[in-house]
């Protein structure tokens, strides 16, 4: 059902980019507004909306969707002239606003057919809405990350003598299903150097004493994503690898206490950073410390150096520092966080004192 | 490596457009011309083409592309001007074409910018060219086909009493593994009525007596996709059904005869569909007849009533007919065909004769 209030919020922050009017194209932004989750593949999927009309939304025929959505639907075919249909909605005497990733194939007849008086980008207005949750979106926020607590008490109980990392994988991803997970996006296995690769693809990797067990992963069960990564050791830890674990868990803490309202992306990202930095592991960190999360595992919202904007209530990103030592181990921890109206909820409550499995 | 042969077959067919550039931004077809795969995500990745300057390959720091591959590489950060290297490409005194996907968050800049003297979507040049595949391409297809050949024999063995359609469908990709496939893009396992719906998603329907299994699968182990459909029944068939497969199969066998060069893609589809409307079950054959197909499952060139075009030595595609009576009953017999310089090379050859498995 079409969700006013987020509408709304839209159309003001399409107001601030002087825009009074703009075609939704991404899938997920129009989930975001109509609660209708529909993946439109090659064919045509637009929510219309302006600040002097009633918004519509063009859609093809062969999707399915015969619930009333609380806005009007305009049908098309694999024969219609879309351009046609889409210049019908707009102003012409005005500028239009499309998404980052609108495709040429419609932008450029639109401009043609001059069906706006310019087009502007206007992603970021939907980007600012989508990126400070509702009480309804935080809730879900919440209970999928309860989902990835409960869910890691047990994976952690799978890491055994002789198993791999695609043997794990594969039981993670059924212990997700077996607690009603409906989407599993990435689950990422590393054992002991694997680590090393922030983006490691388990593979036969066999476990052995000494290694660490890097475990990144997320599931929904309600459409809002959870993404937490937890570090174990297997039989033994040895000084460096303790070192190293100790100051990811550091900067992971320092940064969360940061995260208040007023603060910036990049406040919290150096905050992290500098930690690692002064204990001397500062090349050994190479990504950015976090993404917005929500909907989509990564949404509009970097934690890194080069975002500067402003953390507001409502936001949820990832905290993620890690160290990787090529060839010898990789720590990383990541909890989600909620901003609140003076700091911040930390989403995830699995421990994240040093473990050693199985000793 | 670049291919030289594929590159000149795309400035040629540009030619033809009015175009002596192209960016081009899909991906796959990216791996067509450099045989390199890059998921490019959210970021740039671009191949220049152009019938007066060598070609250049724009991607970003962030791909793991260490190998020459025979096209300079500009590279790009996350913090570059983007517009700026790509302007630097173009002659801005020519039309410029695109990719029909080119999203506006690139080509709203490059209009601004003023970086060709009119912007095409010139898809449709790549897309022929794509769509006749060489002779390497065609012995990939024939083995991928021969694979899925091997498969179905083992897949239908699985057919049994209490099993469900998601077990088979398990098992399907298991034995699709075991064959060494690495994409195994779709499996459609369905039994007696949800048969009758040509997207079913295996579920936990139990097989029961009397019931056909519709399996529609495809995988592949060379970059090449393979797709077939058999249908079989379980421990008998009723009068009605097989006079539907006997249909369908009949409807399959001509249409796979009609191809040949020179006819057009809607003259096959009619040969399928008119044998299938004279035995009454035209309302139920409700999809069009097939779909080209190589590196991608579904490219350009649908084998359908509105397609014109003109059938070339080299094509690929799927002959694909179905009757579908809603509470009861699917049958749809599925090949991939090779068009010859004479008529057709059909991939697939597993049996099509009507089977009772389990009797």
């Amino acid at each position: 059902m079409l969700n006013q209030e987020r509408l709304q919020r839209a159309l003001e922050e399409l107001e601030v980019l002087g825009v009074p009017q703009m075609l939704v194209y991404d899938p997920m932004a129009i989930y975001y507004f109509t609660g209708k989750r529909i993946d439109p593949m090659e064919r045509l999927l637009v929510l219309y909306i302006s600040k002097d009309k009633e918004p519509k939304l063009v859609l093809n025929r062969l999707f399915h969707c015969p619930e009333e959505l609380g806005v009007e639907k305009v049908w098309v075919e694999d024969t219609t002239d879309t351009t046609e249909v889409l210049a019908a909605l707009i102003d012409h005497d005005k500028p239009l606003g499309i998404d980052k990733d609108f495709p040429a194939k419609h932008l450029l007849p639109l401009i043609e057919a001059k069906a706006g008086s310019c087009f502007k980008n206007t992603s970021l207005a939907i980007d600012r809405v989508r990126s400070c949750k509702d009480e309804k979106e935080q809730q879900a926020m919440r209970e999928s990350s309860l989902l990835n607590d409960t869910c890691m008490a047990e994976f952690k109980k799978r890491i055994r003598e002789g198993v791999t990392e695609e043997q794990l994988a594969e039981e993670i991803k059924a212990i997700y299903r077996s607690h009603g997970a409906t989407e599993i996006p990435f689950v990422i296995v590393a054992f002991g150097a694997n680590a090393a690769d922030p983006h490691h693809e388990p593979d036969n990797t066999v476990l052995k004493e000494g290694d660490c067990v890097l475990f990144d992963v997320g599931a929904t069960a309600n459409g809002y994503h959870s993404d937490m990564t937890r570090t174990f050791f297997f039989k033994k830890v040895d000084e460096k690898a303790r070192e190293v674990y100790e100051t990811v868990k550091a900067a992971n803490e320092a940064a969360e206490k940061a995260v208040k309202p007023g603060m910036r992306f990049c406040d919290i990202d150096k905050t992290a950073r500098e930690l690692i930095e002064k204990a001397g592991y500062g090349p050994c960190f190479t990504h950015r410390l976090g993404h917005s999360i929500g909907i989509q595992v990564h949404e509009a919202g970097d934690v890194s150096a080069v975002n500067t904007d402003i953390l507001k209530p409502g936001m949820t990103f990832s905290i993620e520092p890690g160290i990787y030592i090529p060839g010898e181990v990789g720590v990383r921890i990541e909890d989600l966080v909620l901003v609140t109206e003076h700091g911040c909820e930390v989403l995830n409550h699995a421990p994240k004192m040093l473990e050693i499995i199985g000793d």
